[in-house]
């Protein structure tokens, strides 16, 4: 689909999954078309049609942007050389997620923003579904600050990643479930806490606790939050659908909360929300699901490059 | 297994997920076996080499005592019957878990009255987890009362049981994860809210929110706890030490997190317990994992009945 | 994506797994829309933006073209009633399969036949990946017809249907594996031997048995083929590709051979040959993968669709 | 369980998939201990309350029988020291069975000769369940050698041992099935071959193709064997009976063929034949289905150390 009006866009670790995940969408994508693709181990191989160079020979001025999948403290360096060759860039990795130096890119929260950066830091999985549900909250003060929030939240395992580990055989994985970095350790924390921070003006307490799911892929949240205010069904869901009307990414659900099949190969958002029964304070139940490769990392990058670019936002992707 | 100093056990409700389970576990019993197994729908068949009967055509008078799997609602009466026709029994469904006429059957919790009791109503999967888990802290009145305990549950599908409805099929379950009565509706909580007052003194507020994984076995639940005073990990571990010493069937996991893999096919509750980092008030995360139709029914039932019996405590379990 | 210059595409039978596939492709596709979609239980639901109304009240005017999801013995009739409103037509059931009156969409083999048939059946899953593989062999007569083919055949659940049976509930199927209709008594079969004689000449023995995959999607064929003389691994693949030389939904893999994830979510065959050692006689295992609910199914009535309507071959499909 | 009259067992590589099984199995045998435990990568650490030493430092004099998971090529050497200390020893390698140093512990056919055996070589997991099905009719002279028997075999993934390698990844495994040693290039033909010529006289054609499930165990294989003379379904079924008669491991199952769900668990091979109909010749399927970490590894060796022993062949063993 490498056409005459086509974008030329350069991957940086494109073998990983969600490297991959990015070639299957541009592959798909009407306006923009792979300029090259890297990969250090996989280098030499052919990966869907894209012979695979080391991201030292990274070719950036064929490409028009760059976007880079490489690891958290690898990515930096290349991307900053991508911007030194006078590109634009998405990174997906945490290098830039908590730095001046590049735009924040939820996409429905900062799309002026994005639209004007350089260098977008794209979100981080868990914090994606985590901001787009609690914003709208916060946004109107009516997050309590004297009870914490608490954050349960579940992913598939292609969120930890292809290099192969022990713990991440299918026979260790399968019929199994856990959560890890238990007691607010998960790196993710901090990008979530600014974000909410500066989005929402929130400063209060997060308990956040992932949780290793028997699935490819795919993040279900579940996200307790102790309310200022009661709220009862219909207006819950009200301020919701004010809060993201005309968003072409994001599902409000009635009835059923969301579930993974509702988001995954989709680059969408589904939320849900419930005012909690029998309890003396007010609390609200909001759940979100991402498909942590999609929406959760490469399908927003392509959003926002998107957005970067001028092309219609959903350009090459199934919402 | 049938030999001269084996007590006979009348099993009522033998063919769904629970029931055989519960054959499994009795053929297995080195000091009990099954005098008769009944079934509505598969009467006529015979399962592990045992004939099923119609729970009307009950030879109670062949049995010492009688373990009723028998549907919600079902149950009661058939467990009235087996008592008129003088026999102990033990019932897993919850018709008597919220009675005076039953011992609630917590076997940690209530050992001695178990012994003692006529009619035992085997606790539910969710609330056997759950209680295990916070027991100790409330019976220590470590638990803040005027902020929520928030428990996130995760349950396999034969928790759901084998009728045949869609939501259960493969093809909807497989790679999906969601909540399901979400907002306090689910049954269990007026039990787990009600053993909690009685065993641990404690009568602040709860939300519970289970959901549905795609395992066959196992309950994961990630429990919440708003603390009076902060736990350091030594302290906090020390008192689930102390809670549980000499118990044969709870294992107390350090380090990582219990996940399903320690419990299933066991009957045993794992627990973990993490202090909570970076919040303004102090909070305990405790993990706790059980097979749900083992330590969460079947399991649990035999473990009751040895107890009745005087027979050795884990006879026929493995813990 | 109902604009003016896409064709009105009527979906009788949508609420089934291929039901679903093809409103998914449908919803995708840049020349097609949905006129109308029909489903019995579900009438009155919205599927996917699409009010479901009964079948009874299909109005076949508004459609140019009919694609029938329904049920085998109740396709006919209503495909029936589409012919009789002057509508072409892709029956997805197994109704028109044997019969003179349609023609055998199997598309990569009778392509110019489809392109001007007012009625295609659309082949069934397995037969659609045994064909695929064995025609290319048939047809230059290397199939030694003194010794069976035998064919290995696993499907994922989807192509048992929607339908809630106990034998198809997640309990059931995850960690399981079993072989069924064992003994050539698949319904599939006489579908698979008539092509074969009519495409490739091919009455000798077949033995065909089908087995049920802990899997969403996705079919796999191991084929044992006698041959008549022997074969190199590179004859073989010359073979094929000289059969399939241009072919947008046919993969030939080297190397290794092919798996489910090589076409899941595409309207794709996979294929891999690779001549059997150690045996007097000569021998050739093909190896073929289908998604069952695409290039098996939903994805090939769409091919069918386009080849009949002169749209691009492959327009809305992923291959 | 370390009593009085329990024989002590040394483990040699207990920290894969089969030593852990061993071990469980071990840990609840009436009559055995495990004595000591190695592992390498794992030295140190405690397994289920066995502390882990290195293989160099096994204490033999401590051990009456010696078994073996050490990795093929390893195993040897450990073996012959246990041999020169003067233990008995089971292998569960490969590396004694094509030897006549061993004693091949096919337990249902060699029973005599593991019973007076110094060492035995446990039989390979695919080998095991093909025997079983295969040597009653090869024993008898059913099988036409001028055809070839075809037996593809699906195995789940803790055959593969638990040496993290990408693709038995949890990401790559789930949802997707796959062939591997296409060709008959599988290591364990040349095992099966040996003994069905020792066995049953046969030696004749077989083409072996093994196949990757997602599931964590249990072997199911799908045998085609061209009959010299038509079988029908009684006496197909009659043959097996006599030839298993009073058998405690063997299942043969009528109506259904075996399922994975028969056999997990259990030391058990669970056998079902059904005559191919609409052939010009007389053929049979046989399914035979066994866990291949206990009836295709540890069980088995339990088993053989049971024979050896003098013990109740079954002791310790669920069948």
């Amino acid at each position: 689909m490498n056409n005459n009006s086509s974008v030329p866009v350069g991957v940086l670790g494109a073998s990983g999954y969600v490297g991959q995940e990015l070639l299957r969408l541009l592959d798909r994508h009407p306006g923009a078309s792979v300029a090259f693709a890297t990969a250090e181990s996989a280098a030499g191989e052919i990966l869907d049609g894209h012979p695979l160079i080391k991201a030292d020979d990274a070719p950036f001025a064929r490409a028009e942007i760059v976007l880079s999948c490489l690891p958290h403290g690898v990515s930096a360096r290349y991307v900053h050389e991508a911007r030194a060759a006078g590109k634009r860039a998405v990174d997906l990795s945490a290098d830039f997620r908590l730095s001046p130096e590049a735009v924040y890119g939820l996409t429905e929260v900062a799309r002026p923003a994005v639209a004007d950066a350089e260098l977008v830091a794209n979100p981080g999985c868990y914090p994606t579904a985590a901001l787009l549900a609690l914003i709208p909250l916060a946004q109107r003060g009516l997050i309590d600050a004297s009870r914490e929030i608490v954050i349960d939240a579940a992913s598939g395992v292609t969120g930890a990643g292809r290099t192969p580990r022990r713990e991440l055989l299918f026979g260790e994985v399968a019929e199994d479930f856990r959560a890890y970095n238990v007691g607010n350790t998960h790196r993710h924390l901090a990008e979530l806490r600014a974000s909410l921070a500066r989005e929402g003006g929130f400063t209060g307490d997060l308990v956040f606790t992932p949780h290793l799911l028997p699935v490819k892929r795919g993040i279900l949240e579940t996200i307790h939050v102790p309310l200022t205010r009661v709220l009862d069904q219909a207006t819950a869901e009200g301020l919701y659908d004010a809060a993201y009307a005309g968003e072409p990414c994001v599902l409000l659900t009635r009835g059923a909360p969301p579930s993974l099949k509702d988001v995954v190969y989709r680059n969408r958002v589904a939320i849900g929300v419930t005012p909690v029964g029998n309890v003396r304070r007010p609390r609200l139940t909001v759940i979100a699901a991402i498909d942590n490769l999609v929406k959760g990392a490469a399908g927003q990058a392509v959003q926002n490059m998107n957005v970067m670019l001028g092309l219609p936002e959903t350009a090459g992707l199934v919402c």
